[in-house]
């Protein structure tokens, strides 16, 4: 047992909706959440840039006492999570794995489309995570680079959204795929677009719940879990606070965020 | 007579547009350009944020030794130059006062319209110098959060930069404005589109040109103006590095930007 709060960072308030999964599974874990918004999107930029900010978030996180942390962001996992593991005692998870997993959960899962930021695309660290769990897939990465700032601007159900995505999924549909990952905490609430326009049969995987089972087990494990007769407690802290981050925060944890804290990282 | 650098910054590479009229203008000076490419964008930030990464910019640029300073970004002129002013002896100059005068210089301009980030249009640092500079102009600025986005993806000529652009354009237009401010530095590369879709006798703002001159001027007046018999040199420092930002750089300089480097902002 172990009362400590689980510490989660992201770019921004995507990584908020595996927080959602993670307190309707485990509600009496408190949860610390570092949104790095002074700073994102982490998604276009360097495998470098992107280490050095996962390393700065994680050494807050660490400041502030966590007793273990979920990278809640697919870049930062795609590009840091090895560098972190290296580096850190704390036990640390990334949404890369759960989110192969989930992929993987249906037998039928032979072709599988992923789409994500250019930094996790390029990484290629979804294509080994699921070439090495499954021989004879095919597997097609998309770098989807607009839909994080479309998203941001809550331009959710508009047209040029809906153009944009047609020009991204049409290279996926046009391969056959039967699966297709989400492979960024923004993407979720995406998901009644992508079903309108994609076929019927397409199954759409978002890794927050696998990622929250994952916790789960983890926890359980290392017994770190809280003690079950408490309620866990959310802090937010963003790097930059704006009421749009706000707004959206709410949209992504499907409640109040609560109070928000700016976050000053340690150089 | 001074052979230092000009110091110029800019949230990305868009401000590369700025020194690409500096050349032309005044040949002879020697250009050290910082673009923060690793906190990039800092339109959709909020105010204290981007003075503290103007600021940090600002002592980057004076660590290297440079005359005067040139804030080649609209937003970080909005919400931080006041705030440099009165921290720094350098001289300072911002974007914004250059693009009013540009504005202003046809006599017949009365209804204007503005494009830029969240950050600039929310500062109304444009609507109120415009207002002080000639009354009873009607002024109506328009947030277009996602143009910085899709001109960074190259998808200039796409149909859903259209359908965004028209979007934006269309409450303008209505109202009938006669002249439109690219109050981005990013914009320039947008304008054969925008063209295409205005009517045609709205005219179209752009400051680069505006603001080298500006520079020289006040250049001059200080006595700090390079000797006119050598050719300056362009060094450009980044704070994250990439081939697609070395691509954009190039694109909006107008020929290659030479060798980059990597700037480390020191906290």
């Amino acid at each position: 047992m172990n009362s400590a709060p689980l510490g989660f960072f992201d770019s921004g308030v995507g990584g908020l909706t595996v927080v959602h999964a993670v307190q309707e599974l485990l509600p009496a874990e408190s949860i610390l959440y570092l949104g790095d918004t002074a700073r994102l999107p982490y998604g276009s930029k360097s495998p470098e840039t992107i280490r050095q900010f996962a390393d700065e978030d994680v050494r807050f996180l660490i400041g502030k006492g966590v007793k273990a942390i979920v990278v809640a962001c697919n870049t930062a996992t795609a590009h840091a999570l090895p560098h972190l593991h290296e580096k850190y005692r704390v036990p640390i998870l990334g949404v890369i794995e759960p989110g192969v997993e989930a992929a993987l959960s249906s037998p039928e899962a032979e072709r599988i489309g992923i789409i994500a930021t250019h930094g996790t695309i390029r990484s290629h660290a979804y294509q080994h995570a699921l070439a090495l769990r499954k021989t004879g897939l095919m597997i097609h990465g998309q770098a989807t680079p607009l839909l994080v700032p479309l998203i941001e601007e809550n331009w959710i159900d508009h047209p040029a959204t809906k153009l944009v995505l047609k020009n991204y999924l049409d290279p996926l549909v046009e391969k056959g795929i039967d699966t297709l990952m989400l492979a960024c905490t923004h993407y979720p609430l995406l998901i009644p677009v992508l079903r309108e326009l994609l076929p019927g049969d397409v199954r759409l995987v978002d890794s927050a719940k696998t990622c929250a089972e994952h916790l789960k087990k983890e926890l359980t494990r290392l017994d770190l879990l809280a003690s079950a007769d408490r309620e866990g407690e959310l802090q937010l802290y963003l790097t930059d606070l704006s009421e749009e981050f706000e707004a959206l925060a709410r949209q992504f944890l499907k409640k109040s965020p609560g109070k928000i804290h700016r976050a000053v990282l340690g150089g």
